[in-house]
């Protein structure tokens, strides 16, 4: 997590600025990966309340030392109590706050508590903090291309030590040992998946073998100071069909199309339905999942990239393009690279084994 | 997860006979680990339709194949377009569904979506499959103490592997390779704590390198078929300094006398509280978080053991024990165990390295 000062008090002034265009005095920020953007504070169960001149981080004693060391921003206030009794009893001393905030991915639960107990008027918002997130600054793009350069310099060291009747436990254990080694953290569960079991999109690893002659799918992400990527690839192992050659194909043209028409202002949603056009032209059937999704503190986050999307891109989205194809006791393919929008284009932020041919692992 | 087609029924039916008494026609479970314990299901972004003789898993084309494979008891619906607008097209054929229920912990947009669109009366309900899933059932513990045995044997393995000047991250790595190659996974990102580092309960792996005379806490866990266990040891490298044992013996204590007071009926705030008189009388400042929480599907689930309890233990709850203290700028020192409350008493999950000495580890 990013701990200079000049970047935390940036954002927390963006978020003021927001609050103030709202007529609101005050943010009560609920959302984990909200709080370490806009504090720096990297544990959990800890709140963010932000008004026009101050900010609190409330936490309680597992974190107080930790908070102090992470948040140069925020005044830390350790709770003994509660934290919706807490909350209530820093907002009755704050006279000026008459109107709070707070994210709709609050809690049904604990949105009715605060509104019972709060000495103020409380008013949901929708992501006031991650529109603030969905654009990148330079240093969170540097932290995303770090911890995809560490996902693919893993993958190119287990690629080597892949043998016959290893399981896809092993392999993703592997993977996930040589991201961990180096101080990144898996960005969610590591999905290796052979033959068949690739053709559910989010398989889980298991005992299962890898054959002489196979397929791989291996779907994960290195995690490094809080900021994730996420890639996929597909290997033909021993041998390359020509049908998976045909699919692999048809899913990178698919791949490449979306790409090539990324830019701010495009509309999320054709970038999407670009991508199926694709798919379908070579008589498959496109994937059901988003196109893709933004990428950050979050593994996924906005924008989506999606056939619900409503949005256009905007300079400064990193988003992940991960069109597929899936079929059912065949295989599936699925092929993933994260880009960062710029105002003329994109740029690609993982470049492993970006080939025309379907990589072969001779093994 | 539990695939049993007996098991499975008979939860669904325990939601049947809550709903029937709160004179409700229908749950619309939303919260991913209810989803998984009443269906089957291993994957995300799925919500289960239980009504008085149906049961809906409504998904996408991602986990199609998956949900097929894994929930006998439910009918699977693969969405095409928004889950809120598919649960609402579904209830408006299942005419006598007039009252439906959702858990409180859904996201507050969510409810409001829902509440707005669906076309019958919503409830926000309280805990229903958590209070279910709170009371284990044999299945249930036996799958807990294989995923207690395999955190127990993998760190068994690298306390072998531990040198001078292997960093955190380095030993975190190498406990859940462990644990992966026999296909669990870690049941939350595992801690590993030198020095001061431990003072923090909460503190993430660095590089830090081991010294030759140093301590270390791991507090980590294995899930197993979709179940955690969650375990926290604390060593002396090199030798044992006379305070940091003084105060693991303060904190062994505190656990001991916790763990012998368990059994059902008793108030679960109490066992908390007895804990730290203990280390309290050691004259030392006693943990801030709680004593212990429920453990199962979820690394935190009911019931909570701490001060903040209301509830009472009751047979069939699955609970960590964890007393600490921590010295900021020293060291920190917790000794968490996983019990299975009974009748009479409590069973202990957690077995290795149960001495009343400190564990010493010559490197």
């Amino acid at each position: 997590m990013n701990k200079d000062t000049s970047i935390l008090k940036s954002r927390i002034k963006k978020i003021r600025a927001s609050l103030l265009t709202q007529k609101i005095d005050a943010l009560i920020e609920t959302i984990p990966s909200n709080v370490s953007y806009l504090s720096g504070f990297c544990g959990n169960d800890s709140w963010l309340l932000i008004t026009a001149d101050t900010a609190v981080l409330i936490t309680d004693s597992r974190y107080t030392l930790q908070a102090k060391h992470q948040c140069p921003c925020c005044r830390i206030y350790e709770r003994k109590g509660r934290m919706t009794e807490t909350i209530s009893e820093i907002l009755k001393k704050l006279t000026t706050v008459k109107i709070a905030a707070v994210e709709d991915k609050i809690e049904l639960a604990t949105f009715k508590i605060l509104k019972a107990k709060l000495p103020v008027k409380l008013k949901p918002v929708k992501n006031i903090a991650e529109s603030v997130r969905a654009i990148k600054d330079e240093s969170e793009i540097e932290t995303i291309k770090k911890a995809a350069a560490i996902a693919e310099k893993s993958l190119e060291k287990i690629l080597q030590k892949i043998r016959v009747d290893m399981s896809e436990v092993e392999i993703a254990a592997m993977l996930d040992f040589e991201m961990k080694k180096v101080g990144a953290v898996p960005a969610f569960e590591t999905n290796v998946s052979f033959s068949t079991n690739s053709a559910m999109a989010h398989h889980q690893p298991s005992l299962q073998k890898l054959k002489k002659v196979d397929t791989i799918l291996i779907d994960y992400g290195a995690k490094l100071n809080g900021y994730c990527s996420d890639i996929t690839r597909c290997f033909a192992v021993g041998k390359v069909n020509k049908f998976y050659a045909k699919v692999y194909k048809a899913v990178l043209d698919a791949q490449t199309a979306a790409i090539n028409m990324l830019k701010a202002g495009v509309k999320a949603v054709d970038v999407d339905s670009t991508a199926k056009e694709i798919i379908t032209k070579a008589n498959l059937k496109p994937y059901g999942h988003g196109l893709g999704h933004g990428l950050g503190i979050d593994i996924h986050e906005a924008p989506a990239v999606s056939v619900f999307s409503t949005s256009n891109l905007q300079t400064g989205n990193v988003i992940t393009v991960e069109p597929g194809v899936y079929l059912d006791n065949k295989f599936g393919i699925r092929i993933e690279d994260d880009v960062f929008v710029t105002e003329n284009g994109c740029e690609i932020l993982t470049t492993l084994l970006t080939t025309d041919e379907v990589p072969l692992l001779k093994i």
